[in-house]
């Protein structure tokens, strides 16, 4: 097998780079399979990080991509690519645009590498906006991908219909799942609830998606009945961030009960950002992974898994 | 004590007057104070549910206001009050208008019952929009007031800071905490995250709150660092019904470990619109309660509770 070659910025992050480079570390321990890690960031703090989680024999294969610009946070964020093009979250796109990398994972802000995916690597054919895709967990054995989570503040209706027509290619090609019910998030069931652009987004998807299956409430989203869940991206990061505080909230009640039930500890893992690591932009011409800020060393080498796996599927890459 | 006066939609609902009917039975066993029931809808279909509830007695104090308008799912919903004046919805909020009654409750259509509220019965002093509050349960002992949940889909700065006031005064009046920490729901905490109106709903909560806290992100919600979290009714309802139905999940896989757990239960108990009964308008002037169209005879019942509640109170309807 080749070996995959992933860009990482190790600048970004609420934890700086040592928390960057333990997460290469585990996965070079987890995975099987060969992978290059290019280290987009400050080579000083690379190289002192790197001594302090145990150096160059435990990185394996890696190199230093020196990245110096710093973002200011008064910078309009969508067109920091243009301007900061020496700033890690930047650079790892750039290497993906030359061909040196084959995949690209941030921790940094969601708008700024969104701007950097969208202008330098370009859309996937058919998509209108890049769009970050998550899974919640359901009371049925399988998933549901919720999409946007965070990239697409205001949506118009072709926005929605695009997303829907995403998801529904994901699940496709990931899972194998033919004809996925794709719904549209609204605050009720009938024809006149919600917006204008979710009211004709719903007319389009249903002659554009065969599996459409109308409007879903909050309370509908995880019964396990939708395979895809299309809202603007701040409903979604509301949504799956409520999830992620119920999980906790229920946790810290529950105590033993919860954490002791393995198919409860089984079905929350992908709520967890440490498990599932990074989600993934749909309809950008290429595999880039958004990691949260808050990302852990296990977040981080659970990244680079989604991303390895990610490549070898031609999962997020291949054209609508 | 006197007795209470409380305009009841008998039309509205997914179960019919049946369910209703046996809310206020319920209602009439389990509460200890005095109150008249004025029950808005069809003559006939009222009369039928009373009998198969066991008939009169049972009901207590009760009247039939006969309503016989029926509104048309394709009638513009906020001026449903104008035009439909004899349906079952409306006319709660005239018997309330002209002194009749202390407070309604109706499980119909929102966007109706708050063109109805809010034309016939007029805002309450310095509020802009009405608003739907619900609670939310959080790690900490006390609950948290979420608002808006599904009154106001599309909204600017200045009503969302109007949200955090009429919270902030609710919470003071109710629960009698002075100063409450108000928090405005975002996608991140720093100030360049969310849309426009949120930066500037946040400058100026920050000016006219005392507790003001800041953003909050989906999963801060439920700590309990926060007793008011204001947003958009899109994102709100999300929110509220999300919690919802994480918490069904959570019980499908935990089954006993959870159901059995006392102080799971009693902190989920302000979850369930079944316990909770029916949500508060704030910002109207009068005490509008607005029931799950999916109410149950126990949810009719509590919201009959929590309308007595607001009334003895005057929780919602005393000015801002």
């Amino acid at each position: 097998m080749n070996t995959i070659r992933l860009a990482v910025d190790v600048d970004s992050g609420d934890y700086g780079p040592r928390v960057v480079l333990s997460g290469i570390v585990e996965a070079r321990a987890a995975l099987d399979v060969p992978f290059k890690v290019y280290m987009c960031g400050n080579r000083e703090r690379i190289e002192a990080a790197a001594d302090e989680v145990g150096g160059g024999e435990r990185l394996g294969d890696v190199q230093v991509v020196e990245c110096n610009d710093i973002i200011d946070p008064g910078d309009r964020r969508a067109s920091v690519w243009k301007k900061q093009t020496g700033a890690a979250i930047v650079r790892c796109i750039t290497l993906q645009k030359e061909g040196a990398v084959d995949a690209s994972i941030s921790a940094g802000d969601t708008a700024i590498l969104m701007g950097a995916a969208l202008f330098i690597l370009g859309r996937s054919e058919g998509a209108l906006r890049p769009v970050l895709a998550a899974l919640l967990p359901t009371v049925k054995k399988k998933p549901v991908l919720l999409l946007d989570v965070g990239a697409n503040l205001n949506c118009r209706s072709e926005h929605l219909v695009s997303f829907g027509i995403l998801g529904e290619r994901y699940l496709g090609r990931t899972r194998k799942i033919p004809s996925p019910v794709v719904t549209l998030l609204n605050i009720g069931k009938e024809a006149v609830k919600g917006t204008r652009e979710i009211a004709e987004a719903g007319v389009q998807l249903r002659e554009r998606c065969s599996g459409y299956g109308g409007f879903i409430e909050g309370n509908d989203v995880l019964t396990g009945d939708a395979d895809v869940v299309v809202c603007d991206g701040f409903s979604g990061n509301v949504l799956l961030k409520a999830c992620e505080s119920f999980h906790r909230l229920a946790g810290s009640v529950l105590g033993d009960t919860a954490s002791h039930n393995d198919d409860y500890k089984r079905k929350m893992m992908i709520l967890d950002p440490d498990n599932y690591g990074a989600v993934p932009f749909l309809g950008i011409d290429g595999t880039v992974l958004k990691a949260h800020g808050g990302s852990s060393s296990r977040a981080i080498a659970n990244a680079i898994a989604a991303a390895i796996t990610a490549v070898k599927s031609r999962a997020v890459r291949e054209p609508m």
